[in-house]
Parts: C-alpha cells; structure tokens; sequence
C-alpha cells in the first residue's frame, strides 16, 4: 500500500508517518520509484507498537528507539535477549548508587536470582531509601506482600511469554513490561479507592477515623 | 535549631533548604530576628518527604507542592481527603477520553465500586487501549489475575492507614502511593528476570525457545 493509505489503516498523519520513517522508528518501505515506496501489514502492525510505547508507555523518541532496536535485534539465546530488553527500558525510578542491603536481603528471602548490575536491583534499593527519607521505613511484612504479589505475576508473565521466535518473545516482552506496568499501578490506586470507600464510609466517618 | 543546623541534620544544603521555603514546600520557622528564624524536628521530616518526592517519587516542585497541600489540608471526612489526595497525584498514565467499557467490565466482575471520574478509570482505560493497539489485546484471564494481585495490596494497603488523626492519614496514603509504586514495578521486573532465569537457561536455550 502507499503511504497515504498506511496512514489511514494507522490513524496516524502522513507527516507523522514520515516522522517516524526519518527517526527510524518504523523501517521504510519497499522503493518503487525515485520518491515511492509500498508498505505492508508489518507496517500497520510496526505504527500500533510505535503509537503504544510513545503514547501510553510514556517513552522518547530516543527511548522507543532503543526498544524497538531491541525488538529488532538478531536473536542469540532467550534469557540473554528478553535480558537486553529488559534493560534498555526505561528506569522505573532513579537509577544511583545506593545501598543494596535491604532489596538484596529481600531477594534473598523469595529466593530470586538477578544480576547484581540490574537496573531494577538498583532502582528498587533507591525506591526502599526513598521510603526511609520520607520517614515511612518499609517492614519486611510489607515488602514480602509486595514481593509475592510481584512474584505470581512475573511467574505467569513469563509462562506466558511465546517461544515460536525470539523476535516474537522480545516483542511480547517489551510490550507487556512497558504497557502492563500502567496497569498495574492503576489497578493498585483502583483496589485503594474501592477498599477506602468500604472502610471509611461517607458520612459519619470523620467520628470513626477521629 | 537555625538552618545552617536543620540543613546539617538533613543532609540538604543551605540554598536547597531556602529555595524550598521560597517555593512554598517548606513552612517558614519560627522568626527569632530580622533575618533569622528557627526551625523544629517538623521540619527535619518535611524535608525529607520533601525529597522523597522530588526524588525518588519523581514529582515536579509544582506538583510536590499540590501533593503537600494535600497532606496538610484541613480534614473533613476520611475518604473524601484521603480520595483528594489520591487525585492530586502525577498520572500514571495518559488521561483522555477514551472507551471505558473493558475497563468498567473487569472492575465489574471484581466488586470494586469507583467513581466515573477517577483518574486512574481513565488512565486503565488508556493503557489497556495502549495494549490493543499494540497489538496486545489483553484477555480477561490476563486483567483478572492483575487485578486480583491489585486488589489483595490494596485491600491490605487500606487496612494499614493509621486512623490516629487524618492529617498522618493523608501523609501515609500520599507517600505510600507514590513511593511503593516504583518498589511494585521494580519488584515485578525483578521477578521477570528471576523467572526468565529459570525457565530459559543460559546455554542451550537457543535450541529449546526454537
């Protein structure tokens, strides 16, 4: 198809379309003359991702970049790459040295396994100190909940996660990382206002919570 | 104590603790002179949620500055303020109209009750339009076991608001929300890469993900 009609199977202007084409974000089109190219249903596809991360997962030009070049990236073996992946998403917190004690003695406790030099590792040892800051130190009662509750979810995203192609599992990867973690967090705030709704009912509860 | 102590005591230095104070996050001390003022424990801990937020929960200093307005609005009744303080927080995703119907469907089947307006409705909505377009429709197996994972910290979550006054209400809820979500999101991402770990081994996984 021309680009006017990827365009329009897309939702997506021309010139935005031709945006992506010269960051790189969406690969270009078979030529067919001097200033022509055909598009394919590989195309569609590749500007619903390209929407989704820069939309909705929050991500840079430069960020989404990195992702869908690890999408791309010719495939060695699964853990390694869904490893690249992973890492090249964007930090979910600030990513500094801190001390590791108490993220690591979690770990340990739920018995995960994960490299000493993951940014996840890192961010979760900033975000424990943060709550420290913030006078709200987290008790390992709370953090093993959260744990678990992140372990069942991880456990079945990864059960889940396809092994037809390598490709396919980084996609798969890369999108339910980013676009899921929205989810996630919405939920959570969702599950706060229904159970704060049921424990402080409207009314006379300024005498209950008093 | 003066501020060059109150700066010591926090580990901030002098002109941050002074740009706080002119921004309005900071409550001035008490005036002890023409240009001297001292200051309290009140303030050691309001500095440190101060850079909990700014840090590690990521907010502008305008919207750190809604966030403590909220903490210290005077109270009315418990879920109302505590329903305030939520809604002032930064977005977790993008908030525009869009379709509710999938996600008023999954809060259906699970009981939760939340007004038509929250915030997080509609981020949900986005994000799980995000995943449509992405070519990542979630099912509703996917959504229930996120939810359920939601709903049980939540619930909990709630269960362990101090009730003693409600301005430390609104302070537990504001800097629980916004700190023990990147320790949730770091947590599953830890727990994906323990997961991929074990189910794709380094060594011969190129063969078995085939």
């Amino acid at each position: 198809m021309q680009i006017s009609k990827l365009a329009r199977r897309s939702g997506v202007p021309v010139a935005t379309v031709k945006f992506y084409l010269r960051e790189g974000l969406l690969p270009p089109g078979e030529l067919t003359g001097a200033t022509r190219a055909r598009y394919g249903e590989q195309h569609v596809e590749r500007l619903g991702l390209i929407r989704a991360l820069l939309g909705p997962g929050g991500l840079s030009v430069a960020t989404a970049r990195t992702v869908l070049e690890a999408v791309d990236a010719p495939a060695t073996s699964m853990h390694q790459v869904l490893g690249t992946a992973h890492c090249t998403l964007p930090a979910v917190g600030p990513d500094v040295p801190h001390d590791l004690g108490q993220a690591r003695e979690l770990l340990r406790r739920h018995g995960w396994r994960v490299d000493d030099d993951s940014p996840a590792l890192h961010a979760l040892a900033a975000a424990l100190e943060a709550l420290r800051a913030a006078g709200a130190p987290p008790s390992d009662e709370l953090l093993d909940r959260y744990a678990e509750a992140a372990g069942r979810l991880g456990e079945q995203d990864v059960a889940d996660v396809p092994t037809g192609s390598l490709a396919e599992a980084v996609r798969f990867v890369v999108v339910n990382t980013v676009l899921l973690e929205p989810v996630l967090l919405t939920l959570r705030r969702l599950a706060h206002e229904d159970a704060s709704r049921r424990r402080f009912p409207t009314g006379g509860d300024a005498a209950a919570a008093g």
